[in-house]
């Protein structure tokens, strides 16, 4: 379906365990890790950096996605997503909107569970979506360039 | 299908246009209006109050939110948001995930063509939506609680 | 010094107490009420509204303002704040960004001690400063518009 | 008075010219680049990177300064900023609580001119501040835990 090969989904999922590493979480506890393959096959991280004003926090997805746009990276073939929790969450309304920005409706987007071992013995779960069914009927960035009414 | 009466629905709708009028949107010149009708039956208007940061931004959806939770009104019975353009736009995922916190999944949410006529006659229309089907399988209160895993 | 009467002064701090009853925090447990005093004379109350996404919170001086901009009510007089502390508790960076929007350098903000007594005889605090003050060599709106060099 | 060398002051100048050049901002045109120098002598770069929703929008220093905390490097030296105007353009208020977060009161922020050169030849100027300066009385961490009143 997402046309990635099992070496890349493994790749992808392992890096966001990692990056979830270097999660800066004191005033939520919840520490999330996310990691981004790029069309050209790189892979970056990112984790979410909290803030004292609960609303300068900055998500491990939106890290992630900022990180590799800085860098001139804006084309992505898959997005992973891991927390401490054992089951797969989901990202928030706000990052749905950042990578609504620069992923394709269809691009595979892996939320795995924190006790997921990719031998698939154990009981944890990927739930793979897209950017398609979490932000449905999306606004973006041709929007603000439709015709004003009279 | 969402228990608010023709009449309810068309003061909602209203209020939104009025809203509009107020929107603070020199950087995007794309204003957009909301309204809330709460459980009591009051309607709060919101609009888009941008900001030179851009990330300051504050959308009409979440302004009316805040507006109604600020004075204690957090229970809600119909959204409606409507703009300067001639088709039905929906909100930022920003404002999905603040709608989320404070909605039920299926409050009627109205998303409304700038050219809506309430005698029917004329081509504008609106694309009737609930928060469960604009941010489906979201991240919510109850997630932040969940155990962590080993 | 201000320009306020000792009576407005006191009523824009009475309403931010009363805006903190209103305060929706159960994230941090950190209640804050704001309250504004427009130059025709009104006051527009504002709380914290939290989101379970930590980033989408929006602050007490930040739902004031939008609240009453959303209203067409762009000039303020004052601006005070208090929360459960018992010292003067300063806005974070995004609401000075977005008081910066719209209020003057010099308009007094109060910030306010939890245990303040208007009577005087208590050890209460109020730290009186202004966006001038708290957001000195500020980015603003008249910065977009700057030629952009070579 | 920094403590910084002219060669590192030089080198993470450069490096926000070299950031700037990967700025997303299609909707304010207005690119801006950012630089970290890590206690470490590392050097990380960030651009602004706008979102069709504006308030998704993340801004080069905040960009610079989840990047590196992402990747566990969160002790800071020196940041510098550098927009395409002529002049040295602030950081807005998101950015300074951010900043706040990770960097010490003092840590010198050079906010630079487009037009700068090294050689001390021309007209561009450098504007060095610090987040004591830029965010006084600065709402952090400590504020959070301080005790409720009665
Ligand atoms: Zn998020
Ligand atoms: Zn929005
Ligand atoms: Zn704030
Ligand atoms: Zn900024």
């Amino acid at each position: 379906m997402s046309g990635l090969s099992e070496e890349q989904r493994e790749a992808v999922i392992k890096a966001a365990f990692e990056a979830k590493e270097f999660s800066y979480s004191p005033y939520s506890k919840f520490r999330v890790g996310a990691a981004l393959l790029t069309s050209e096959g790189d892979i970056i991280k990112g984790a979410n950096i909290e803030n004292a004003s609960y609303g300068g926090t900055i998500c491990a997805e939106r890290t992630a996605i900022v990180k590799s746009a800085s860098e001139g990276k804006r084309s992505f073939a898959a997005l992973a997503v891991v927390t401490d929790v054992n089951s797969a969450i989901s990202p928030c309304g706000l990052c749905r909107q950042v990578i609504r920005e620069f992923c394709t409706q269809d691009m595979p987007i892996y939320l795995v569970s924190a006790d997921y071992d990719s031998s698939g013995t154990g009981t944890g779960r990927i739930n793979e979506t897209c950017i398609g069914k979490l932000l449905p009927d999306s606004f973006g960035p041709e929007h603000l360039e439709l015709p004003r009414g009279v």
